[in-house]
This record gives structure tokens, sequence and C-alpha cells, in this order.
């Protein structure tokens, strides 16, 4: 698939086109105006969505022993927030132009100037506002809050002052004795979790990059401290192979280990794994994280809630606090970088004997938001119960779509873009022989298979 | 499964003991202090919810031709809530004790008054305060809204006042002109979808039941409006039998016609479908809900964005609004019903010939949290290798649990009280003759299967 990696920079844009054409991802509130602070996943995005999760839960989860799952609130009281540092410290640094009054991170800026300059601004006075134009007029840094907080209760108090979490980790760290009781694990061993997560960006952008609403499934693996450095080292292993199993290309990956002045305030290392998305002005974004957060959110809310939450090793007989690896996916973050690598635009026969250019979503089966399409050759109605029955057939195990509408090859198109693996064509021979024709959408070979074989034919090549 | 109809109120406070004993459920933020306003939920919650979450999508999205999914953001747009009535309309009437200075909902008081008198209280004079037993005490009502507000972007004002939805619904509305174009679809057609939604309780309470964080499972389903009666009957049965054929016993469950007065101010008719969860005073709750909204939500965002939501069917040459049927499922008082229904007392045999009480979930399996156990039936080193491979085996591709602790009564009663519905156990046997017996949760026979065969009995069982 080598024209994978030719001109990725304009893949970009056109993903983001054919998601926003086809129904995979809309602006949130885009009848009002719309926003750049979430987005909604249409009906072919919400089921990319869920695949990607069970593959997610199936493969990290329930098919690991030693992880169990949880799923814990987005409003947790301050004092879990205060414990964590986020109160504190989850701030960025916020500038504003003297000239246009546009808010800008500091540190955004100030990249920007780096990948431009190839060294780090000395002053503000040599930056310049990205929206006016004008030079080294900006205010003193703020920090700015990353929370999102809201109220519960019948006043707008402190009392009832509560934070969005900006991570679902915390939720499982506070629940780290309850599951070390009820699902008796011991070290090592993990929790994950799937679910929203919010922060109030100051410049939300890159279509669903960085958004103020976003999704995360995250894993807490509990080890005892020695064994860390080793856990961490399996586990970027472990994230990267998940995203090239299910078919990103490994030369449109990177890992970044992320340097001590850039890291979390709680981590001892982290490696970010990068996607080549095409980014104008730096191609390469944050896929997700793996970060050794040490001992110190067990111990923070062990002091700050005065309930231990440590490990008594009954073999050794210490107690001892465990360490936290913590590899972190942005849901749609993976959702866009298995969308952009799965882009590509190719050749194909059309009926004149000629060849017409195809854009195929070249997903894995098991993310293809339709396992397979239904056609029926022509409208006549000879052929349509049979193709209605066997799409209901289908559809009792798979999400199917059924497809009457214009001339095959059209239709063809139509699946091969949104990235369905295999289109079932009901011909009028499908009358005398009990058998239908699937085409692969990759090599657009086209096989007769039997009525009562279909079924079986998909479930090998889909796997899900 | 007679023992399910007995003594229904003190299964409640069982059921409770249970979810927090096992895993189910958590206080959230238990650590410091806990609240009511949400709840966590550890391995065994959070499976179960995977598994409502599937049936349902299976059910309602994915297996229907008419059905469509959607996953649309938590936080809009205030103009969105302005036009759906929420910032107007979304509100409880609030009083205040003049005594203990408690505050609660009136209609909550006055319908525990008619509950306990037959009548509804002619004033709030004749109305007693729960928390001090103060009559007649109280403030004039105020009207206080349900809606949740955050704040995006720099600064806390009017521009960056948001609301989490309180409703996954309003997603759906809002983009039905997206899905129209991009899933090609015509009335009668659905866009279903499962997300968090936020409500500003005044009094949350009753465990899961009443939070301010909870999990919705809707549907608008958009009809033309003559047609509006007959599907509106028909999702009430749909919604009836998917319980049903889930497991709930439909003499817990009962129908209830929501009168005028008690509607929501978009709903030409709602049926609550309720459930007896047993709660002190008042044993019946609503577990969901299904109402002809008419085309009230379509119309307003017409109205208010100036964008024209309505379909044009190319048949008639008729341009129409459709009507919207909706049946919106409270994902976590499912979850709660599911709980309630399941929990049984009965007797099984002990190892001194006797019979002793045991706990029984007697959860669908397609729901279980567990789909099996394997069991070594000692620790005896020779059986641990066949059974964590059997044990692997299986994890591919359902949830499953090793247990080699403690004897295997023990185990047994373990797992029957969490659902699982068959325990495999591998013994010295198995060395033998390559089989293992598995046993019936519901029925305790067991039953000898040679190891190639156990993923095919397992799968005719669980059907999941």
């Amino acid at each position: 698939m080598s024209e994978k990696n030719t001109a990725k920079k304009s893949n970009l844009d056109q993903v983001i086109s054919l998601a926003k054409r086809r129904g995979f991802v809309f602006q949130a509130g885009e009848i009002y105006g719309g926003s750049r602070s979430a987005w909604d996943y249409g009906p072919l995005g919400a089921e990319l969505k869920e695949n990607i999760k069970a593959q997610w839960w199936q493969t990290f989860v329930r098919g690991r022993e030693d992880v169990v799952g949880l799923d814990s609130s987005i409003i947790l009281p301050r004092a879990v927030w205060e414990a964590s540092g986020h109160v504190e410290t989850f701030t960025d640094p916020l500038v504003e132009c003297l000239q246009c009054h546009k808010r800008h991170r500091q540190d955004h800026l100030q990249e920007a100037y780096e990948e431009k300059k190839g060294v780090w601004p000395e002053t503000m006075d040599d930056v310049v506002c990205p929206d006016c134009g004008t030079r080294g007029k900006f205010t003193e840094p703020q920090n700015f809050s990353g929370l999102m907080k809201t109220y519960l209760g019948a006043v707008d108090n402190e009392e009832g002052l509560h934070y969005m979490r900006p991570e679902t980790a915390q939720g499982i760290f506070v629940n780290f004795n309850n599951v070390v009781t009820t699902a008796r694990k011991k070290p090592p061993f993990g929790i994950g979790q799937i679910g929203k997560a919010f922060r109030n960006e100051i410049t939300p952008g890159n279509f669903i990059f960085r958004t103020r609403e976003f999704e995360q499934m995250e894993i807490e693996y509990f080890v005892p401290p020695a064994e860390a450095p080793q856990f961490f080292d399996q586990w970027v292993e472990d994230c990267w192979n998940w995203f090239v199993d299910l078919g990103v290309n490994p030369d449109n990956m990177r890992k970044f280990d992320v340097p001590d002045e850039e890291r979390a305030h709680y981590s001892a290392a982290t490696i970010d794994l990068e996607y080549r998305f095409g980014f104008q002005g730096g191609e390469w974004g944050e896929l997700m994280g793996i970060a050794n957060r040490g001992d110190y959110d067990l111990s923070q809310h062990t002091e700050h809630s005065g309930t231990g939450m440590n490990y008594f090793d009954q073999a050794t007989g210490e107690r001892y606090t465990p360490y936290v690896i913590e590899p972190s996916w942005g849901l749609t973050r993976a959702l866009m970088a298995f969308l952009v690598d799965a882009y590509a635009e190719d050749e194909a026969p059309n009926t004149k004997g000629g060849v017409d250019t195809r854009t195929v979503l070249r997903l894995d089966p098991r993310l293809a938001p339709f396992k397979a399409a239904v056609l029926p050759l022509s409208k006549k109605e000879e052929l349509a119960p049979h193709a209605k029955n066997l799409a209901a057939d289908l559809r009792k195990r798979w999400n199917i779509d059924y497809d009457d509408a214009g001339a095959i090859g059209r239709r063809y198109r139509r699946h091969d873009e949104i990235g369905t693996p295999f289109c079932v064509t009901v011909d009028f021979d499908t009358l005398e022989d009990q058998a239908v024709t699937i085409r692969d959408r990759d090599s657009m070979a086209q096989e007769r298979v039997s009525l009562d074989k279909v079924e079986t034919y998909l479930a090998e090549r889909i796997r899900a």
C-alpha cells in the first residue's frame, strides 16, 4: 500500500471532508453556528468509535487475566482534584495579543516559532501574533486552569463547586482499595476504563485532535516499584503493537521520549506515541502517552483522604505503595489516525474499459463501520426479497448496509470510501444458483459464494 | 422462579449490599466522604453495563435496518437549550424547611403525602418535613433549574456559559438534517444513542436510581405525523419485550399512562414503564418512558436556528415536519432492575449432606459479567496449566474468571452470587479423559464436557 505514504499532508484535508460528507463527524451545534470545543459522531463515526472501544476492551481488559474494567463518574468532588495536584498545577500559560486581543497558549506560540526558526524564542518580543501579525505585543503570561467546573445543589457556591474530570485516571486511583478487595487482585494488575474527559483548552483546533470534550481509554497498571521500568517498556511495546495490529502503518508512527522539563508533574518517565497526522506547521501529533507515574497518585490520595492506599504482600510480609504505569489513549485521536492512515486513492476499472480514480478507506475489517453491504443488482422486484432476507440474517451479527440506489459501480465506490470491506451482490443468477458475488474492497476481486456459506465466509475475514 | 416475587422490599437492600461488596457499584469519591450525586461502577458493574449497552445497541440500532447510531457531545451551546425549552421550563419547585433549612422538591413531598394519606395535600400547611418533622413550615416554592452549567474559554462570563445536556435527545434533533443527508434515511427511521446526561437534582437518592450524573439510551424515531400513534404503541411493546426477553419477570413491570398535567411540556402522550424496585414509601419506580414528542423539537430548532428541519417526500411531493416517538431508557435504572430482578435466595446442597441457603443472581447469560469461571479442583500444580490454558482460550471471546482459592463449594457460591452462568472445573480426571465438569448456575446440574467442545457448549448457552 505504497500510496499511503504519499501526499500525507493533503490526506488530512480529504479525510476531514470525507468525514463530514459521509457522516463520520459533524460539528457540534452546527445549526447554531457550531463549536470547535466538541464534535458529534454521525452514524458511521459512532460505529467506528464503538468498534475501536470494543477492540481495546477485548485486547486490554477482557482478554487479559491481569486487568479489570471500571466505569467511574465524570464529576468528582474538589478534594480529589486537590489531592491529584490538578487544582494547583493543571494550568496553561495564557497570553493575550495587545493589538487584536486574541488569546493564545504561550507554549504553543513558542513551539510554532521553534518549528519555523529552529530555535526557541529568547523572549516574547520575537514572537508574532498568528491572528493579526503584530510582533511582540503580548500580556505577561497568566496561569489559566484547564479544569472545567460546575455546581451541584441549589446555590452556586464553594460548597457545590465540583470539577469535571480532565482525565479518567483519578477515578481509578480513588477506587484502588475497592478494586483490590472486591476483585481480589494483587500487583502486577491493572484497571482500565473508557470515558469522557474535559479540558478547558485555550485554543481547541485541528479538527477532532484538540477539543474541550474528548474521550480517553486509560489503564492504570499497578506494579511493585522495582519492576516499574520493565513494565513501562512492555506497555510501550504493547500499545505500539495494538495500533499496528489494527492496520496503522508503522512508518507513520514514532516514539517521543518526553524530556524532563516537558513531563507532567507526576511523571518519572513518559513516552508519547505520535502519529503523522499531517497538520500544517508540524505534521506529527500525540496519539497517546505511556507514563511511569511512580507512587505519586496513591501517595497523594493516602495523604489527603487519610485512607491508606497501598498493598500488603502476604508472601513477603511487606506493605508497599505500588508504582503505576499508565498507558493513556486519546480515543478520538486514535479514530482520527485510523481514518487518516486508511485513506487512499487508487485506480479502479470503469464500465468503459478504462480506469477511474477511486477513494478507498482501507480500514481493518474489525474497525469498519459496515462489515458488508448487500446490493441487489437491480431494483426489479424478484431480487429484493432475497437481498433483504440476506441483509436481515447478517444484521443479527454485524452492522450491514442495504443499498439498492444507483448503478452497481457507483454503489461499490460509495462503500469503498467508507471502508466497507465486502459488497455482496444479489443478481439474477442468485435465483438459480442460490449464490451471490462477494467483492473484496481492497483487491476488488470477486468471488461466487453460495448463500448458505456467506456468513462463514464473512466471519473468517472480518474476525469480529 | 417463584422466589423472585417474595420479599421484594428486602431484596433491594440485599442487592445494594451485594453490589457494594462484590464490586458492582461504589460510591463516587468514597474516600473523600462520598457523594449521592454519582456512582462508580466496579469491575463487575462495568461489565454488566457494557453487556446491557451491547444488547441494546444490537437490538435497536445495528439489528434494525431503520435505525442508525449517533454519538453527540455532552456540552452544547446555550442556544440549543433555549430552543428546546430547557432553559425556561426545565425546573423543579424547590421549598426549604424554615425549621431545619433542608431543601426538598415540593412535588416529591406532595407525592409522599398522597402515598400515605390517599389524597393530594390541599396546602403545604398539611405537609411535614421528612428531615425534622416540623409541619407546614416551608418557604414559597422557587423554580430551581435542573440544568448544570459550565464555562468554556478564559473567563466565566455569559459568552462562555454552556450547559451539560440533561438528555441525549437534543444532540440527535440538532443533527437531524446531517443524518438524513449522510445516511440517506427517510421516515419512518430512528437515530439511537447511548451517553451520559446530567441533572441538578435537588434530592438525589435511592442508590443509583436518582443521581445527578447518569446514563441514557435514547432513540428518536421520526415518523409521518399520521402514523405517530401506531408507532408509539409499537415502541411501548418493543421496549417491554426487550426487558422480558432479557429475563425481567413481567409481574414486576407495569405501564403507567402519564396524565396530561404530569407530562413534560413537549409531550402529547407518554407511557412510563415502571419496575417494582421495592423502595421505601413507594415500591414502583420509572424504568423508562416512551413519549410522543410530536413535531415540537424539530419545529423549535427550525424556528431558533433558521435552518429548516423537515423532510421532503419525493414520492408525494410533500414537505412535512416528522413527529417523533422517543423511547428513553435510564441505563443505570435498567441495570438496577436487572440486578433486583435477578436476585434470589434458594437452597443448595452442602458437603455434609444437608442444604444451605445460597444467594444467586439469575442474570441472563448475555448480561452476566463473567460468562464462565474456570476452577482447578485443587491448587496442585498438575491442574494449573490445563486450567490456565482453558481460561486463556475462552478469554479470547468472553470475560472469564480464573479462581483457585478455597473449597470448590465456596467458589461455586462466590460465582452464584455474581451471576456467573457456568463454572468449569478442571479435576484430576481431566488429565486422563481430556474433559471438564460444567456446572449450571441455576439448576446446579453438572455435565462432563470434552475440552475441545467447551467453547461450543458455552456459546450455545451464552448466546453472546
